[in-house]
C-alpha cells in the first residue's frame, strides 16, 4: 500500500520531517511518500496562504495520478486546506491531518485541547472544529505565537512554549488529550505526552493510520454527488 | 461610494448581469464596478472550480488595490470563496452574496429555503449556513439541476425549474423567504417574488446593500488578529 | 423612502439622539422618521417594562399607518420588543436594533461581544442572540451597570466605564467587534471605535442601512401564515 | 397551598375548564383559583395577541398580590406569554404550561410532538422549544387548524382533527408522547390518550403538578438578578 | 399512591437518608419505600460502579414487582444508572434524580450550576446536561472532592466545602439556581440555600414531585417501541 | 500487536464472525483475539440486555488482564456498551464499534446513514450519534426489524431487507456513507457496498483500524481524571 503526504507549503525540511513521523507509525506493509510544491508559501499561516495551499494539494494529487496514483492521501497541514476538492478527484481515501488528530482524540478521552503555531489560524481551527463535529470535545485552542519555520530547528526554545500551552489546556481546561496544530511539531509528540502525562496527538501519524485503515477495508471516497468527478475537471481519473 | 463586485467566474455576461442587479438597488450615491478574471473556471460548480475561485476572488482585489481600492467589496459566488482571505487584505467591508442572501432572508422571515444549481454544490451550502448562523432558518436547500451556465440566456426553462423548486421550499418546507443560490439568478428575483408569493432574495443585491451600509457606518473588517494583513503578503497595502 | 424609528420608552432626549443616528448613515433618499410613546416605561431595564414596550411598538405602528404608514420600520430598543407583533401588523420590513447590530457584526469579523446597560437585562440578550443563530459567533456579553437614563448625559462618566467593558471583550475573550446593547448608546459608536481599536457597532444605525436595503431590493415581510395580518387585528390595513 | 392559574384570554369558559382540569390532578392539600381578565383578546393566536396577553398576566398577578397572594402561579396559555415578567415580580414559583408540557413530556419518553391550534402560532411554539432545550426531544409540531375558541364546545368535530394529528405525530415521526398546545385542550387529553395509545399531555395539570412540587421543596423563582424586582415596579411586593 | 426509591450502593445510611428527604414534600397521599441492594458497590463514583449499579436497579424493581409494584420509581443515584432500562420493564413513570433536579433548575431561573462529589463523575453528568437538553441553562458543574460516603455523617466539614463551591457557581458563573449532585446532599439542601440565597435544589425531593405529578396526571411511561417490553425479559409484568 | 474483541452477547457463531471480519483487515502483525462470555443475553436488543453486556465487556476485560493483557480493547456490540467504564480499567485504547464506524463513515463523506436491527434500538444510537458528535454528519437511520440472530446464518432474507434501507439512505436522504448497526452484520458488508455503490462501514473492521493506529501511535487512553482506575476496583492493575 502507498500513502502520499502532499505537504502544501514549501519546506523541504518539514516535509522530510513529515515523512519521518509517517514512516515511524506505518504498518510494515504500508509505502510513504511525501512531496511538497515548489513554488507557493514557505509556511500556511493565514486564510490568503491557504488560497494557494488548496491549490498546490490539487496540483500534487494531479501530478501523482500522472505517476500512477496512490492507496490514498494525506494532506498535511493543519488547517486541511483544499480537502474538499481533492476528496472529489480521487476515489481512495484523502484525510487531512486535522481531522485525523481529532477523530483519534475523540477516542483517547472525552475531550481534547488544541495547540497551534499562530494565533491568528485559531478561526480556521474553530471552522474545522464545527465542521466535524467537535464543538462539545474540543475544550480549548491555543496559538503559541510560535511561527511554523521556528519548527523547524530541533531543540529550539518553541518546544517550551509549546508544552506550557499544552499543560495549561490539561491543568486549567481539564483536556484528557492535546492536539498539535501544526504538521511541523510532528517530531515534538512523543517528548510533549511525556511532559504533559496525557496523550498528545500528531496528526501525520494519525492520517497515516486512518488512510491505510480505510485502504485496508476498501472504504475510499464516496462518489455519490458531491464529490464525484468534478464537470470541468481536465485531468486524467485516478 | 464605490461598491466593486468580484465575479470569480470568467463569463463576462454573467458579470454584466451581476452588475445590472446591483444598480438596481444601490443608492443614488454608489458607483457600481463589476469585474472577472480572463482565466479560470467558466462556472464554479464543484469544491475543485472554488479553489480557483479563491485565487481569482484575491488577484482581482490585488488589481483593484493597485488601481486605487473601492469602499467595499461582494463576492459574486454563492460559496462566498476565498471571503476569509479577502478579509485579510483590506480594512473595508467584503461580504459574499451567500453570507448576505441569509442575513436579509433572516429579517424578513423565521425561516427560510435555498435554491441552487447543481446539487454538487449543497454540501458547501450546508457549510455556509452552519458557519453563519442558520441552521434554524434554513429549513430546506434543492439543487435545481440547472448548470450555472444555462443561466446566461433570459427565458431559458431554466425559470420554471427553478421556480418549481421555490414553491416546495414555501409549500411543503413552510419557508417564509426563498434564498437564491446562484449570482446567476439574480435576474429571476422579481418574476419569482412574483410567482411565488413570498420575498425571494437575490445575494448580489442584498450584498450591495449590507457593504453600502457598513461603510457609511464607517463599520469595516475587524483587522484584530485573524483578519489583520497576512505575514507573507506582497502587495501594496489597501 | 421613509423610515419611522420606534423609541417604546418615553424618553425625548433618547428619541431625539436615535433620530440623529440614524440619519447619520442615512442616505441621502431617506427620510428619517423617531416616534416616541407618552406613558409608559422612561427606560427597558427588565422584563416588565419590556411588556409594556411591546404594546408601545404596536401602538406606534397602528399611529403611523392612520397617517399613511412608512416605508419601514426600527425598534429602536436592544431587546427588539414586540418585533414578531409588528411584523404581523406590516408588509414592509421591521428590523430591530439587537438584530440588525448583530448581523452587521457578524459581517465585520468572527466573532462579537456585546456591552449592554445592566446585568439583569443580559438574559434577555441570551435569547436573542440564539434565536437569530448567533451563539457560535457572541463571545461574551456585559452589563456595564449603567442605567439606560444615565446615557442621556453627553460626557458622562458611563463613557469610562463602557468603553472598559469593550476593552475587556476584545482582549480577554477576543472579540473581533462590539455590540452596543443599547439605543441610547449611539452617540459613544465613534469614539469607542477610536478607543478599541475594533468595529464597534450601534444597532440604530445598523438596522436604518438594513431597512433601507431591503426596501430598495422590494423585501418585506413575508406574510405567509405566522407573520400574516393577526386574526383579530382591528386596525386598518398597512 | 394555594395556586392561581393565569388565563390571559376573555374566555369564562376556558377559564372554567382548566381549573376543573387543574383540580383533578391537585393533591388534597391544594387549593385552586383560576382567573382571566375582562378585558383583552378572546384567544391568543398571534403575536399581537401574545403581547397584550403578556400585559394581562402581569395584572392579574399584581391583582392577586394585593389580595394577598398564591403560593404559585400557572400561566395558562401555551405561549407562556409574560413569563420572564411574572418571575420579576414574584419569589414563589411561575410556571407555564407550554414549559410544563414539554418537561413531563420528556420524562415519560424520549421524545414528542407538539399538536397545536393554528398553524401560525407554530414559530411561538418552536422558539420555546428551543429556549426550554427541546430541541432533540421534539420531533414534530403540528398546527390542526382548529381555532382556540372552538374548543370552548365539548363534543366539537375539533377532537377528531386533533387526534388525526397526535397519531401522525407517533406513527409518522416517532413520537413516544404528544404535548397538547393549547389550554383550551386539556378536558379531550384523557381521550385523546386512550385513542393514540402513549401519553398525550395537558400542559395545565402538568403545570399545576411542577408548581406544587416546586412549592413543597420550598423552591421559589431565583432572585439573583435577571428575576429580582424590575426597578420601576410600582406595586407592593409579594 | 406508593413510590419506590432505588438507591443503587448498599449504604442503608443514605438510604434511610434519601427516605427522609423524600418523605419531607411527598403529599400527604404519598406512600415512600426507600430499597438498595444488599450487594455491590458501597458508592457509586465511576463509571464501573455505574454499570453495577444499572443492574442492581433492575433487579430492586424486579423485586418490587414480585411484592405488587409502585406507582412510580425514583432512581436515587445522580448518574441517573438504569434509567432506560427501567422504563423498559414498567408502564408507570420512572425518574432519575439527576433528571428531577436539572426539570426543577430549570423552572426556578434561566441558568444552574451542578456541585457533585469527585471530579471524576463530572464527564458522565455532562452527557446527562446534553442527553437532557440543558446545555444552555447549564453554567457550569464542579466536583467538589468530597466522596460519597463522606456524607453519611451530619456535621461533617463536607458543608462548607459544597458551600463554597455553589457560592462560586452562582457569583462567578452567573448561576441562578445550584443543583446537588449527589443523593446523599439531600439533608443539606435546606442549609445551602439559606448559606448562598438562591434556591438549591435536591433531586430525591425533585424525583418525588415529578413521579407523584405524573401519577396524579395518569401519564407513565410510553411503551411505544423503545420503552416497550425487553424481548428477552424474563420476570412479570409490571 | 494483540487486539482482543469483546463480544457481550453470548453467540459463538457471531463471535467467529467478528474475529473473521477483524483478521481480514488487521496488517500483517496484527494478532486478533475474539472473546464472549458463557452467561448473559443471546443478543442485545434493548436497554435490559445492554446493562449485563456491560457487565459482560468489563468481566471479559478482567479475564483479559489476568492472561496478561491486549495493546488495546474493540467492544463488539453497536451500542458500544461498557465504553466508559473499559476505558478505566486499562492504559491501552478501547474503541466501540458504533463509534468507529462513525469516525470512519466521516472520512469516507459528508453524511451518513445508518441501518440496524429493530428500531426499538434507534434511541440508543441517536445518543451515541449525539455523543460523539456525528448529529450533522448522520442523516437518518433506520431499523431494518431483522433481529441479531437471524443475521447468524448466512445467505438468509436479512440481505434484502438491509441493503433495502441501505438504498433508501442513499437514494431518499442522502446518505454518502452506509454505517451498518450491528457486529452481525460485519459478512454482509462488501455485498453491500456493491448494491448500494456508496461506501458501506463495518464497525468491526473499523475498530481494528483504529485500535491499532492508536497502539502504533503509542496513544491509549487519557488517564488523567474521568478515565482513571476506578476506586473501587479490586483486580490487578493492566
Amino acid at each position: 500500500m502507498r500513502i502520499t503526504l502532499l505537504n502544501p507549503n514549501t519546506s523541504r525540511v518539514m516535509t522530510a520531517k513529515i515523512a519521518a513521523a509517517a514512516r515511524e507509525v506505518a504498518g510494515p506493509d504500508v509505502e510513504i511518500v511525501a512531496v511538497c510544491p515548489t513554488e507557493g508559501p514557505a509556511a500556511i499561516e493565514s486564510h490568503y496562504d491557504e488560497a494557494f495551499a488548496a491549490l498546490a494539494v490539487i496540483a500534487l494529487i494531479e501530478e501523482d495520478l500522472v505517476a500512477g496514483g496512490s492507496d490514498g492521501y494525506v494532506i498535511a497541514c493543519f488547517g486541511d486546506p483544499g480537502l474538499d476538492a481533492a476528496r472529489e478527484l480521487v476515489d481512495v481515501p484523502v484525510v487531512g491531518i486535522a481531522e485525523a488528530a481529532m477523530h483519534v482524540a475523540a477516542l483517547a478521552g472525552r475531550s481534547f485541547g488544541i495547540v497551534t503555531t499562530l494565533s491568528r489560524t485559531l478561526g480556521r481551527a474553530d471552522d474545522l472544529v464545527h465542521r466535524y463535529g467537535f464543538d462539545r470535545a474540543c475544550v480549548s485552542a491555543y496559538g503559541s505565537g510560535v511561527p511554523v519555520l521556528d519548527l523547524e530547528e530541533t531543540g529550539s526554545p518553541a518546544f517550551e512554549v509549546i508544552a506550557s500551552f499544552c499543560e495549561t489546556a490539561v491543568r486549567e481546561d481539564g483536556a484528557d488529550v492535546v492536539v498539535l496544530g501544526c504538521a511541523g511539531m510532528a517530531d515534538l509528540c512523543r517528548d510533549l505526552t511525556d511532559r504533559v502525562g496525557v496523550p498528545v496527538i500528531d496528526g501525520v501519524a494519525a492520517s497515516v493510520g486512518l488512510v491505510a485503515t480505510m485502504a485496508r477495508m476498501g472504504v475510499g471516497t464516496s462518489k455519490r454527488d458531491e464529490y464525484a468527478r468534478p464537470p470541468r475537471w481536465p485531468a486524467l481519473a485516478g
